[in-house]
């Protein structure tokens, strides 16, 4: 069996979601959603992805501009089993009942509010809390990079405590109107950050507090991630329980040279589709260890980081696979797990 | 008969420039020198490209990285019939004589002084001026942007001169000491900069004056330029012009939305390896016709516009093949020509 899946947006999450799913042997890429005819809607259908457009509204722009979409949201909803939601913050909301009355099962992202699905998920830490759900919310790039590191541990060493600091992009690459572009912008100045209170959706037991910076790059995020575990452990006890974890890449600046989110972007260019790392990265000289406290800092590529776990979603949702066995097709599908030059 | 080549620095060009050799069937990539065992002398062991270095003194370096090089530069020099140097600017022309005492030709980049080489190198421009010769020096990017659409209005309307201003990238992605980060800086304060004399060193009749700044980015630059042809033309007879031309992509902001160099290599990021441009791009809506008058504003990718100018370079010098075949192999193999969503 198939499931068969649209994507609503075509953004850089929805981009990148489509472009997964039709990598994917059990499921089947319907159509996206795309509200305007420029490139990325031409490069789609470039590749044989059937362009849906959200209302009879934009079918008049995309004739104007020489494209002819395939149809309404309302059609490719017609022909789903699952839609993944990749509409911009806050819009997602506005279609959960549209796809609640049209009979799917629905896969938002983390700029929706936790209420807009039944679980919020990550592949690592809650898959088996999503498996046959109507609904999830795939949390943001930041919780997600945050939970990947402190799952891998709590699995292994067990985790008590986490006080983290979000040094976020401004934007990503195409989004030329967005800042900052001169300035260290507290995001909020208020604390927590949402981020802390957005891993708990998924961890709820865990004390965590997080505080966040905006910054003018386009590349990557950078956590400080300040953790106390449940005992002592030693730094090789923390290296071994990170590079053991899937969708993990320690990277050392030692042996590579890397010393920048840059560096990462640079080396991942020559060996991954648009230079995406969908891994979080954990800079290997920046573990310190002292009695149960850890301190490391990690790189997160907002473009790509939700991209494996949406694809988990599916088939968490329709029951399409175990954890195990569906993070490692995944990730064998996308390439994960090994980057030349890197890790 | 394939030629073997060498390259001699393993930077933004170099990388590019081993890649591309590496697919031409008439040539044999033999090796690189690289300076660091970093991410990047990794990544070409691990596509099977064979590392040198440049003396006996980086080879324990290399092993105390874990990392075995294949020999000296002198020992490529031995294995080569060219050599395509991508130093760092003006390292180049320390290497010169060593490269004469190999007995071998020798390919420079434009960060070295013209008289590093016997002709300064286009291929659109002069590609027969260096067939056969000992040595040719590839111009820079920016003066390469240039060239090509100078060429490439001469050719079918003819060119009398040409003024042109260059907003120009701070840095490469990688290259994270270098700024500005908040400033616009004249790049030089005085005029011309050098990017006129370079234009002449391959056209040497035009009237050229440049003027450059400089801006806190890292993806293209971008030029104003304004010309003024040998007689009136039409806006059709410029657009055709360019259209018709190899290596320039005109690109449409009306029918991609695309009004900036993110929205270029966003684009490019989803068809071409690492997300480069090397042709030159030209923005449609900004062609403006006046009587001989032609003003347009263009974007050059200055990590892979001389990339193919390399390839052709090394055909030229060693006669492997004509202007009009080398071109159009060239072109072939590194897939330009379209790029689907903006061309």
């Amino acid at each position: 069996m198939r499931v068969r899946v649209g994507v609503n947006g075509y953004g850089t999450i929805g981009r990148r979601v489509a472009w997964a799913v039709s990598l994917q042997d059990d499921m089947e890429l319907v159509g996206v959603v795309k509200t305007r005819p420029d490139y990325a809607a031409r490069q789609a259908m470039a590749s044989g992805i059937r362009v849906y457009v959200p209302t009879q509204k934009e079918l008049s722009a995309f004739e104007a501009a020489g494209l002819e979409a395939a149809g309404t949201l309302e059609d490719l909803l017609g022909k789903v089993d699952i839609i993944v939601d990749a509409t911009p913050d806050g819009v997602g909301a506005s279609y959960a009942p549209v796809y609640s009355k049209a009979g799917i099962k629905a896969i938002f992202q983390g700029g929706e509010e936790p209420n807009v699905a039944e679980v919020s998920f990550n592949a690592m830490c809650n898959y088996d809390e999503a498996q046959n759900r109507r609904s999830a919310r795939v949390v943001s790039c930041n919780t997600t990079g945050l939970l990947r590191g402190i799952c891998s541990l709590n699995e292994r060493l067990g985790v008590r405590s986490v006080r983290a600091f979000l040094v976020r992009r401004g934007a990503d690459m195409h989004e030329v109107r967005r800042g900052p572009i001169n300035s260290i912008v507290l995001s909020p100045p208020t604390v927590p950050s949402h981020h802390g209170p957005d891993v708990k959706t998924v961890l709820p037991w865990l004390d965590i507090v997080t505080s966040a910076v905006t910054v003018p790059t386009t590349l990557m995020h950078v956590h400080y991630v300040n953790m106390r575990l449940r005992s002592r452990a030693t730094r090789e006890d923390v290296l071994e329980a990170l590079r053991s974890s899937r969708r993990i890449l320690v990277v050392s600046t030692k042996y590579t040279g890397a010393t920048s989110t840059a560096h990462l972007i640079d080396a991942a260019r020559w060996h991954r589709p648009r230079g995406d790392i969908p891994e979080l990265v954990v800079f290997e000289e920046s573990i310190h260890v002292e009695g149960d406290e850890v301190i490391y800092t990690q790189a997160v590529h907002q473009e790509s980081i939700v991209v494996p776990e949406n694809v988990d979603a599916i088939r968490a949702l329709t029951g399409l696979a175990s954890k195990e066995r569906s993070i490692e097709v995944t990730d064998s599908s996308l390439g994960l797990g090994s980057l030349p030059g890197l890790f």
